[in-house]
């Protein structure tokens, strides 16, 4: 079968909020090919991502994506690594590709298991989709006294694990640092597995992030993510060093797979974070896992938007039981939420599981679509260079 | 001052060929503050790096790049460094971000320099302008009796050096590299410099790049350019090991400082190729280019558009004497060679040095960018998100 046609549906709530919340816009990704459709959903700037699909070729490697998609051959999957190397050849020089073809990839994926009624783990060579851990990812409080509600709530909500992440962390002493750590452990309980994220806050400064391990040491964090940008490999490298019982997180921010290797390879990190929607897809996500599971660090999924992102995620590492910690967002707007028709929710022992049915499991809710869908043209000397889909 | 006004002129050739010349279309940024005004040229997709201007915020750390520039105060150059935090830290999940930030940079530094009455390099600190080497960057033939010809050709205008990429090369047998590099060297005589690029074509292939290292060896090769995509820094370490006389390059496709640092760390250089149209302008070239002094890897600029282009990517190492080989574009579209009213061309040494004029030494010329200039709008929702600049 050929690609027929790869549409675009941009979503955003009605207001944006300046806060971390990654689920507040979606740019999902709809492919159509012998009477099958897949979905994806990229994890990127919607408009900026819809531009990089049709734009005009600046050289021979600096074409539109679509060049490398639409028309092309989908029987199997050995058909999405050569769509990936036609992308990463044709698309070289247009950085934004790798946050749009991630999204290609997933529909790609997913629609090739509708097709095979498979789910998409199986076709990646895994037999089985082990339960993961969910963590309870969410920002923390304004003030130390709201992170202690908001831990406390995590932990009446049965959650063996939360993260808390971004907002007022790094950004004022390090005895407010201290004081939102502590507030997070009091409210999370003794047993609690707890991870912090900096989101990048210290740029690449070990002495400034340095200076927060002891009150990380001291509420047994299980991990400090993103201390410093994802290539700031030197710094993550010699944190490491320091940070004893508390392991470095990081790897969101990578958008293609050599770039997680370099992290695993020269950075010292405990756990590998991978965002399919960022990093070029399932595919790049799944070269990552395996590897990390050779190097003997933790991969762990990055999302913190709707179902779809995170049956996604989890492909990747579905079939590698010892990799048990991923990351449940609890705090998705409801656009996010109600995206999809279905859910992922924990079961009683509070593990989740990627669904079993073909592709990623999930229908889209095209209702959902409707109500929060935004109008795109974009025109080149009065001629349409895009134009998004309506349904 | 305040910075007033940011806007763009998107430039393109009548046709584009497939192939790979970045000189058929331009980015141009113009940025007006207190009664002066800087120019940039972003290395990029003109579209899609217009679309990262003023696209809707997704979330804190997703914002358009206008939003941390726009209004900002600029009275010396450590307010660009300020504006580089702000943009990295708001834009952070924009991928294509850095490619943009690469043309507003350039035309900060420009007009400081025009503010100032100085130019650019006597910014960064250094005393002098050092004269510099320009090799003639130019493609493969498509037969090596045209690779022969361009050679004969590049000798005949007095260059000492030469470098012949993309095209035919790595993409058919060992044998046909063989005849390419081959003929190159005996067109450019047994004095010349040649040096060799392989536009990525091997991915992370380290075999495929090994079988070429003969025939580089034998005619003498100072430099094989890019065998790998950037972060495959595992391929480029392992090449290294290998290549004996001819030395690595690569790190044009670097958009962050510190990804070329990680180049120099763990790759295994002799030259870190920087692009100030993409790593995200001279600021952080300059970083580069300090660093590669004090880690004896040699620092080269990577051009292949404008004259502005080529004093913007020649500023950041204008005062290292001993970093002295640079790219110098010999095939360049009409449009990027009238780009600006003035040319930097040889001297009778076959030397070039960047402009002693303020800023970047060269004033633009706006019948080019009237004869070239492509009208974009971009609507959200029917409203104007984006609109090009006429004049």
């Amino acid at each position: 079968m050929k690609i027929e046609a790869v549409d675009f549906f941009y979503l955003t709530m009605p207001i944006i909020r300046d806060i971390g919340d990654g689920s507040q816009d979606a740019l999902l990704v709809r492919i159509q090919a012998g009477g099958h459709e897949g979905w994806g959903e990229c994890e990127a700037s919607p408009l900026v991502t819809m531009a990089a699909w049709n734009c005009p070729m600046s050289h021979s490697a600096c074409k539109p994506v679509s060049a490398s998609v639409l028309g092309h051959s989908l029987n199997d999957p050995k058909d999405i690594a050569r769509i990936h190397q036609l992308v990463r050849k044709q698309s070289l020089d247009l950085l934004q590709t790798d946050h749009l073809l991630s999204g290609i990839d997933i529909a790609l994926w997913d629609l090739m298991g509708k097709k095979l009624e498979t789910p998409v783990y199986r076709l990646l060579g895994y037999n089985q989709a082990f339960p993961k851990l969910p963590y309870a990812s969410q920002l923390f409080g304004d003030t130390p006294q709201q992170t202690l509600e908001k831990a406390k709530a995590v932990r009446a909500n049965h959650y063996r694990a939360a993260k808390f992440g971004w907002g007022p962390y790094g950004q004022g002493t390090v005895e407010q640092d201290h004081d939102h750590v502590h507030a997070a452990r009091e409210g999370l309980g003794p047993d609690g597995i707890l991870l912090i994220d900096a989101g990048t806050v210290w740029q690449d400064d070990v002495e400034a992030a340095s200076q927060r391990l002891k009150a990380l040491q001291e509420c047994r964090v299980t991990w400090l993510e993103e201390p410093f940008i994802s290539a700031a490999l030197g710094a993550y490298r010699q944190l490491s060093l320091k940070s004893i019982s508390v392991k470095l997180a990081g790897g969101e921010g990578c958008h293609q797979a050599h770039q997680a290797f370099n992290m695993m390879d020269y950075a010292g990190l405990g756990y590998i974070q991978i965002d399919t929607g960022r990093v070029g897809g399932i595919s790049p996500a799944f070269q990552v896992a395996q590897r990390a599971a050779k190097q003997n660090v933790n991969y762990v999924n990055h999302t913190f938007t709707s179902y779809l992102a995170l049956s996604a995620s989890i492909q990747p590492y579905a079939g590698l039981e010892s990799h048990q910690i991923c990351e449940y967002p609890v705090e998705a707007t409801t656009l996010a939420r109600k995206l999809t028709q279905t859910s992922i929710v924990p079961d009683e022992d509070g593990m989740i599981t990627v669904p079993e049915a073909p592709g990623l499991g999930l229908a889209i809710d095209p209702e959902t679509i409707d109500r929060y869908r935004q109008e795109v043209q974009i025109k080149v000397n009065n001629r349409i260079a895009f134009e998004s889909t309506r349904r």
